[in-house]
């Protein structure tokens, strides 16, 4: 079912019904101006992840400050986005199975796609389903693929080193397929609070894949790229002089768990401050009088999976006071610690604990300027799963 | 988006894209005559709770089978409920705000509908909106309120006694409106794992809904309806000689949790047993041989707030080797501690922890039956957040 938006454009923020997503469109343009910035003058470029956002729209922003194209983790997100405009698509993820790689082989001939393999049975369905693409649709350029190599995750990925030497001799043997470089995604150290271990853990990475690099390079193979990065660490694997595509998703909204970070280097200026923009707009629906306000935002509206989400204040900084510490389906118990006894019907901004799994149980953005409605935007890609 | 289902009609289950959600019918039925049974000779009504499968189609089938009506959280959740053909549902919630109320107000001139409250506003509210709707859409019969009583859950809810008798005489003083009895649900009591503490939470919980009764009648106010219990504890409440409604949800598929609660009785035969009948197909789609195996379904596929689901093996009992212990948005790592070593492609079947947020991500239900697609039911009050 498609769902009317909570919002129409030029409203007043207090008339936009709840729960609702909201982007605040001041802090969303800082955050697109603050990653093209601090990456201008870098030896990479940037492929920002539309998993976070999954709406074109802001895929399209992105673009306009200066990314490459984006990363999608899923075969139809990858869909919604060439749907919606975008024409170089990363899938930075395994595809298994013949339904969703004939889709690939489909799309790869109206984009410039690109793929990951962590395994030889994968390059040889791959090209089966580019082959069959090829019978239906015509001949198109070969399909960049690349090799995920485990870095440090522990979750998908061939060893550094041989393995992934082998599997990118055999792509380049294979018909309908080139070798397109090493996708090198350090996702467990983009929460290291501590910013010298998340540094040393993209160290040890970046190492990783340079020998890969190294020993391609002693095969004679070419690794035209080495991607990887996250909103945590992105500057590390900029420096790193090994990554030249960093895949930054989170920046675009921030969330509790980044915001949990240490950001701050001893000594220097630090790396680039992203903002909250992405809040759930949410309702006091019961009460108990200095006790507790419990609000309509409960798990189909937020995800709890790395915290409880924050209630802010006007200015969007944490209220002390007002704590969300109970979740259910569809309610929120804010507990009131000396904060305002706010009044039924009273609407609050929380920040969520995860961005990317609360934006997927939402429809549409509403984007907020002055505390008026701007723009409506769908969420296209919400619930691609597939 | 409306998204392709994953499935057609007829197809084997090992053909059905991943994540997709299943339902097993032959569990979901057998759910389905075990409520029925269970309650059939006892002086109560049941009232499944439509928050559970959004889906009409469930919905009807569970009216087929003896209750009286549906249950939901939302107004959109009860919109789509009678847009798709159930006539009478309980709003048991507090709905707060113009636009809502409006639309609950438009519902009423279209369903047998009933609904929560728990604060004067929201009487005076309600009220104004059902004054409106009479002018737009000419008189209707007045609506049915329930106002919500706190018996230990620390929701929402007023206290039990003097406040409920308070507003039960405002709704009957106010036109448009009629008090139709106590909502008087016992939420924190449905996962308490021991029986007998279970067992007592919602002896405490029946003694406050009866002392309300109490004092309504000596007030002179009839109080037709006493509400409230869910999966964890409906008997209790079906036994208390105070409940004469039950709200289960969950018993139509169970889930991770609940299948951690203690349900045997000593020395009886013991409370019904439900089924699990609502699983996570997914495939694995990256593997270290003999150690682990990544599926493709992760944060956006499965809700984890009740715990990271279960591998389960064709006949549907846990997998002691295979253990989901890692979720990320769009990957679950199962560790093999001595599991068979799936291979790439393999398809699984995962028991979410938490049924009701694990529905709401989905679009569609896939229903099986001897390992092939029966039907398809769309989840039509997907999203229905507000």
């Amino acid at each position: 079912m498609q769902h009317a938006p909570p919002a129409t454009v030029g409203m007043p923020l207090t008339e936009v019904d709840t729960p609702a997503l909201l982007v605040e469109l001041d802090a969303f343009e800082a955050n697109l101006r603050l990653m093209q910035q601090a990456t201008a003058n870098l030896p990479v470029q940037v492929r920002t992840h539309a998993k976070t956002h999954k709406c074109p729209t802001i895929a399209l922003a992105q673009i306009a400050h200066g990314a490459v194209g984006v990363c999608c983790q899923k075969v139809s997100e990858a869909e919604a986005m060439v749907d919606g405009g975008v024409e170089d698509v990363l899938i930075s993820n395994e595809i298994v199975g013949t339904v969703k790689l004939q889709r690939v082989a489909a799309l790869a001939h109206r984009s410039k796609l690109s793929i990951c393999v962590d395994a030889p049975e994968q390059v040889t369905a791959l090209a089966a389903a580019m082959r069959d693409a090829a019978g239906a649709h015509g001949a198109s350029a070969p399909l960049d693929v690349l090799v995920e190599i485990d870095v440090g995750a522990k979750r998908c990925g061939v060893p550094p080193g041989n393995a992934a030497v082998h599997l990118a001799k055999l792509i380049n043997d294979t018909p309908y397929l080139r070798f397109a470089g090493l996708q090198a995604y350090q996702g467990s150290a983009q929460h290291i609070r501590d910013l010298e271990e998340r540094r040393a853990a993209i160290a040890a990475a970046a190492k990783l894949a340079d020998l890969t690099r190294n020993q391609l390079a002693a095969a004679g193979i070419d690794c035209p790229k080495i991607t990887g990065a996250g909103t945590g660490t992105f500057l590390f694997e900029a420096a790193s002089k090994v990554y030249n595509e960093l895949q930054p998703g989170s920046y675009i909204f921030m969330d509790g768990d980044y915001a949990a970070n240490d950001w701050a280097e001893a000594g220097k200026a630090g790396p680039p401050r992203f903002q909250h923009s992405l809040f759930v707009w949410t309702t006091v629906m019961s009460r108990t009088a200095g006790v507790r306000a419990v609000v309509d935002a409960g798990l189909k509206a937020l995800s709890i999976d790395s915290g409880m989400p924050t209630v802010v204040d006007d200015q969007g900084a944490p209220h002390p006071q007002a704590l969300y510490t109970r979740v259910s389906d569809e309610h929120g118990v804010i507990e009131l610690r000396g904060a305002p006894d706010y009044p039924l019907g009273h609407k609050l901004k929380l920040v969520p604990g995860h961005c990317d799994p609360t934006v997927n149980m939402h429809d549409h953005y509403i984007a907020i300027r002055n505390n008026r409605v701007e723009a409506i935007w769908p969420i296209t890609a919400r619930g691609c799963l597939r």
